[in-house]
């Protein structure tokens, strides 16, 4: 009997009864044949929603692993913020870097945003061939980084449908190279507390100037993330860090 | 007569005279085939060492292009704090993401660390045939994010040798998923004006309990980078975003 604390497993609530959960697929196959899981294994499972279960191994059969729940609990390591970042389309592999790195930080969701500048041009029904990618990415992130939330990934969306999204939220952020006012800490004051924040970050080129423009009028709130040109994917990075950092949920200050 | 501003151009000290420098080898390369660079095109480069020319360009011959200085500068967009990040060494195209990540925020010196859990374990001889192509990465994403200093990287060095330099650092930090108790900002506090700050990052499976314990003795100041299993290369675009952040070297707070 060992325990195997190296990864967490996936199984959606669908999987998951009162006492007893199974594994199937590529977490099944993970568990028996990189792992070698075997009967009496203690383990610890995430269904994505919020719950992580800590589960003894019962039966390793040859397309599932079934569990008996030993405790189920909330998971411990969620930001209090939830954070939709929406991000400027970019390269796949650039685009990749963006989903694995902030879904370990702890971002809620991910929209990826066709703006007037991104490359290359995507129409959004090529995007969707390539969302199931990433909600990959985004699950191998999850169990890595010892979330029980398994980040939404998509639809791609217009900027104009982002503008229309940004007053469901508390808090509308965009990050800007440009901006040499207003800075995170400054800006936030009585938001600081805000439970649900969006961050619009733009392709490599910037927004365009009516982009801007139309962000300012639709209220959403610009901040300097220095004045070093960052990739796109590198700003969406820095640009949760530090809105984790200001809401205390990424460590503490 | 055109303004090439999507790129600098990389021209070190020894290339630059008085009124003139010269590109050579790949820069001079890109900026005929790939720019279409003419005489009397206007473009910026920098040195790697702080500085920023306006030059105009001259003669474009087959193995360089020529330019007349129009304006030189100290580069503005080079953070005040000179950061060295210690970063345990993971597999190489992780560790390229720290190095480009972390040149585009402004780090000063990136320095392979040898620890306990480094994965692969690397013998120094074999980081050292890496360290040229980590080189490459830095200067592609210097010239990205419009810095004008060329980090340097490596050599690499072991945990003891790392121990030794944080002498030499007004402040010098180890980012830590375990620490509960110390965040960044409170740590700082007085020394958050330092100029010269060594933050070290330890590899996917942490230190081990003996590194920790000299990390402790050497006077590092441990950091909470929060409760998230983050991936090593993460934990240092995180650690360097956050100490920038706080000494007001990424934007403004």
């Amino acid at each position: 009997m060992k325990t195997i604390s190296e990864t967490s497993f996936y199984a959606p609530p669908e999987q998951i009864q009162h006492t007893t959960l199974s594994l199937f697929g590529p977490e099944a196959k993970h568990a028996h044949t990189v792992l070698r899981c075997s009967t009496g294994d203690r383990m610890t499972v995430v269904d994505g929603c919020g719950y992580e279960y800590a589960v003894s191994v019962g039966r390793v059969l040859a397309d599932r692993v079934e569990c008996t729940i030993l405790r189920r609990r909330k998971g411990p390591r969620e930001p209090t913020c939830h954070i939709t970042l929406a991000q400027s389309l970019c390269r796949s592999p650039r685009f990749d870097i963006v989903v694995e790195k902030t879904t370990e930080l702890g971002v809620r969701t991910i929209l990826p945003v066709i703006t007037e500048r991104s490359v290359p041009r995507f129409q959004k029904e090529h995007v969707q061939s390539r969302i199931d990618r990433w909600r990959k990415v985004a699950m191998a992130a999850m169990k890595q980084s010892r979330r029980s939330i398994l980040p939404t990934i998509g639809p791609a969306v217009s900027f104009d449908e982002i503008l229309t999204f940004a007053h469901d939220f508390e808090l509308s952020l965009v990050a800007s190279e440009k901006e040499r006012e207003s800075g995170l800490r400054t800006l936030l004051g009585p938001l600081s507390t805000a439970k649900r924040a969006l961050i619009l970050v733009g392709p490599e080129g910037g927004f365009s100037e009516r982009e801007i423009e139309r962000t300012k009028k639709a209220g959403l709130l610009p901040f300097s993330i220095g004045p070093r040109r960052l990739r796109a994917e590198t700003a969406g990075i820095v640009a949760v860090s530090l809105l984790l950092y200001e809401r205390g949920d990424l460590g503490i200050r």
